[in-house]
């Protein structure tokens, strides 16, 4: 039986960070809108003041087993602030490959990322779910999570493009 | 007649910058809710790896005038990402005193952040409101962001505190 281990990536992971970013999107039928490069998770995640972080889970196979490790999921996540209470963290992707799941390894992710925001003195973990994904609602209030736009109203805006930059008077 | 001028925040302006952070609290009749100190505002934002950066309005006097500079308002950002377009910015406080307001002081320093953003090679730049902050709302929308939570339905949500201990399994 093969087992799991939750480990932080390295720069060698973002080929395999990339498949499953592009994986998720192509369930989600949005492939067209992933324009990330692999090198552009290197330079970013993998160089001085990285602008993220992240979590793999890989499959040990068993010594009978040819294959070699094999990356199965992913959490990407970063750091952000907040001016009342500082440090917090913020999940931006959890994923496992479908053939992979309801093994647990979605919150063994989901416990290896907690467990580093508590080492880096966060006191919030925070992330956002659409509100037709019910399962993934309902199980992180399940976990003790508050829903903040339902609880609290908050609304979050987005500038892109054109607007940003006529934001920035370019 | 004083001028405004937005720069990006040094480590000495944080008793300022925690002065305004108390303030906008205090407006909002929250500020039992701030727990932040100058010392972690100091640490956070001006040491290595950075968890926050900050632009300021400051009040520069008209030379027949006696007193110094003056901090007035103040942009709390950080950096983000997404996997499918890479570098964000997020402003997390916008804030500028209420004597002051009426001149585009707040549109000043949001343009700063676009700019920084822009610079940096940021694709998005985020922010969050409160449903009841019409005026707020109404202002961004004019400016070109699109409401997420509204036009996607995606819903914000935290895990704190003992949630949190527990996702790490402490």
């Amino acid at each position: 039986m093969a087992s799991v281990r939750i480990r932080e990536a390295e720069e060698g992971d973002c080929g395999d960070i990339l498949r499953l970013i592009r994986e998720l999107a192509e369930y989600e039928k949005l492939l067209d809108q992933v324009k990330i490069s692999e090198d552009a998770l290197r330079i970013d995640g993998f160089g001085e003041n990285p602008f993220y972080h992240c979590v793999i889970a890989e499959i040990l196979p068993a010594q009978d087993e040819p294959q070699g490790l094999h990356v199965v999921g992913y959490g990407l996540y970063y750091f952000t602030y907040s001016t009342w209470k500082g440090r917090n963290v913020y999940l931006e992707d959890i994923y496992v490959m479908p053939e992979y799941r309801g093994q647990g390894i979605g919150s063994k992710i989901i416990k290896k990322v907690a467990e580093v925001a508590l080492d880096k003195g966060c006191s919030q973990l925070r992330l956002a779910v659409l509100d037709w994904n019910k399962k993934a609602m309902d199980l992180y209030k399940a976990l003790g999570a508050q829903d903040l736009t339902e609880a609290e109203g908050w609304h979050s805006f987005r500038f892109e493009g054109e607007a940003m930059r006529k934001l920035a008077g370019r």
